[in-house]
């Protein structure tokens, strides 16, 4: 007898027959004696649909009423979910986020959340309800509808797990669990039972995009264990939890991350004073652009080096932007390139086993691929190799950490 | 300077151009310095396509759910309306029934309204900003999303009206007003600039379908003035309305009714004894068929024949049901006809002048249409007739009671 809070996206609910198989999967764990809060997320396609009738409505919507509009994707998801497992002779019964209540503040289309009142909850749940929640709303102080942002059904699938302290918060998806790297790429890639959330964070942030970012943070800070699974194959899926005390078993690297969607901006020749990396950086920030890596390189002879890595999207403004900044700064020029990729291994396994760096790029040196960037922190190398050498420098990778090996955590 | 209550109905928002005509209206009527309160729908097919996915769900959608899925059909159109105002730089803000507060009680589906709270909409209209209410919606005291059946949002406009005090309740529909009978009957129908409450009962109830009867009782009951006008073509409308006090200038007849649903039944040779209405109305009522006439006819040796109708679609059963009441009762037997047509002539002047039936029956006569049941009330007079008489009929009377004529009362 546990308590689970189980996540269906909106690929998992996208038609009347998905949603009856939800049904069915949330009905089989009620059976085993569980008790069950479900978060369902709009059914595919339709939010899209509710934005496209916002735009057109207006340039720029109003985003308390974009929160009005796009809120009533999830509500009908619950009231479909509830007449089905209704209709399976499973008691359900329904809640928005204003219902629940989950409480926001009130930045609308963006919400963060505060608190979550469980007292309806637990009483469906004594009385042996499931309880149907909405993902991705909630209602602010004066009672506005509020949303959590694209993705924020993650985010309140793991509140609702803090908040009841739930023993598993399972998110299901079209995907059957985390990867040692992307299949696509490495034939042999295999399925991690476990990966700790720090990791998990790490895998995230650098492409491999099965979960929200924001949702492992908040299943990180408040050690619910998350559990990512497919929505319609049976299988364990892989478990997202804290390190295991036993660090003995964990291999040393869980994954490897890429990622293709980056260009690298380089000014040369600038002078070398305090706060130089800010008098770069204010104006790519300033023209709405992100920067991802950062390197200064040594100085010679009062001149250095500076460079930095940005969202290929924002690759022509923001070498303009610092082609000005070059001019200014009497640098010696500014330049760049597109065809690049970031690869990244990631593992808690790094902090007690010395050389992985060195593995790393011994590896890729045996591939003749040359490293234009490397970045390290506690549990991850990134490198920024040509892009061309993407596939065969994370096969490489893949198997000098001999991660082709199923893995040996017991299930 | 007036406040005004508008609802728009499905077809007035039927499209995300419509939604935005509907604002253009409802701007010009804010510039024109009034207070304004809208109420709307959802979008005409979106309630269909809601309740299509809930039967798919379940034979009989749980009501409590029901009422969370089509709720969510207003809410939309109150988002778009907004961002379409706000587009228009008039600023305006949205309400659910749950936010407004619209309280109910517990009848999921059928819900009634109990009170509103006026407070928010009071501080919005005070700051300039137009209020956007989803009809037909509420909330019950423990926060249940409730709805008020179909054609709710008719209800809705006029009970904001009463809370709100306002100077009219407008209802924007497909038609330019109440015509004196259906147009495509009768070429020279009239619009009428006024009717009574108690008239429109009639003529609603008489089948001349433009508002619920449920909000034109309401708006009686609370003496809400309510206009019913064009959504997209300018015009007066027709006001409905308390009796005017100088019913000299009323005309006497108001509009004709007329109705072809209906069916025909008669039991003959009943012994008339206390208690046989019951004995023949109780298995008709339940075998669930609705009865509207009722007539018996003075007793002859101890014997009476009673006649009454029923909707068309309920002719076969209520037939079958009828014959084995005369066999139970020893009546001589039992029959009926479903080509008849019901006429009603309509109006509050009735009351004070004298003849009106007479005139009625003669008109009817030099038609040589044969009367077959007559049923009178305070301000109606309703024939039944052989219903290949019936735009004849409804002609002859139109010219009797002198209704071709456009109104004289002042606009």
């Amino acid at each position: 007898m546990a308590l689970y809070v189980q996540k269906y996206g909106g690929t998992s609910v996208g038609s009347v027959e998905r949603i009856q198989q939800v049904a069915d999967k949330v009905k089989s764990f009620r059976d085993q004696g569980h008790y069950i809060v479900v978060v369902v997320s709009a059914m595919s396609g339709e939010t899209n649909r509710l934005i496209g009738m916002a735009n057109e409505m207006q340039d720029k919507p109003s985003p308390r009423e974009m929160d009005v509009l796009v809120s009533t994707g999830e509500q009908v998801t619950i009231a479909l979910l509830c007449m089905a497992l209704t209709a399976r002779e499973c008691p359900a019964r329904s809640y928005t986020g204003g219902q629940v209540k989950i409480h926001t503040d009130s930045s609308h289309t963006k919400a963060r959340i505060q608190n979550i009142d469980v007292d309806n909850m637990r009483n469906d749940l004594d009385k042996g309800r499931v309880v149907v929640v909405a993902g991705f709303q909630g209602v602010d102080d004066n009672g506005n509808i509020t949303t959590l942002g694209r993705g924020g059904s993650d985010t309140t699938g793991v509140a609702l797990a803090a908040a009841l302290k739930a023993d598993e918060c399972q998110i299901y998806t079209d995907v059957d669990g985390v990867y040692t790297t992307d299949p696509r790429v490495v034939d042999n890639a295999q399925r991690l039972k476990e990966i700790t959330f720090e990791e998990m964070l790490e895998m995230a942030s650098l492409g491999s995009k099965v979960l929200q970012i924001r949702a492992v943070e908040f299943a990180g800070k408040y050690g619910v264990p998350l559990r990512v699974l497919h929505s319609f194959k049976e299988g364990p899926g892989t478990l997202i939890t804290i390190e295991s005390e036993n660090t003995m078993e964990q291999p040393i690297i869980s994954g490897i991350a890429f990622n293709r969607d980056e260009a690298k901006l380089t000014i040369t020749g600038v002078p070398d004073v305090p706060g130089v990396a800010s008098k770069i950086l204010c104006p790519i920030s300033d023209a709405n652009v992100e920067v991802d890596m950062i390197l200064q390189n040594v100085s010679a002879e009062g001149l250095t080096d500076f460079t930095f890595t940005v969202h290929r999207n924002d690759y022509g403004l923001a070498l303009d932007t610092l082609k000005h900044v070059a001019v200014n700064l009497n640098a010696t020029g500014a330049i760049g390139s597109d065809n690049i990729a970031k690869v990244s291994i990631v593992g808690v396994g790094m902090r007690s086993h010395a050389g992985v760096a060195s593995r790393m790029f011994d590896s890729l040196a045996k591939e003749n691929i040359n490293i234009q960037m490397i970045s390290t922190s506690e549990i991850k190398v990134s490198v920024v190799i040509d892009e061309k050498y993407l596939e065969l420098a994370v096969r490489a990778l893949h198997s000098t950490f001999e991660m082709d090996k199923p893995q040996t955590v017991e299930e």
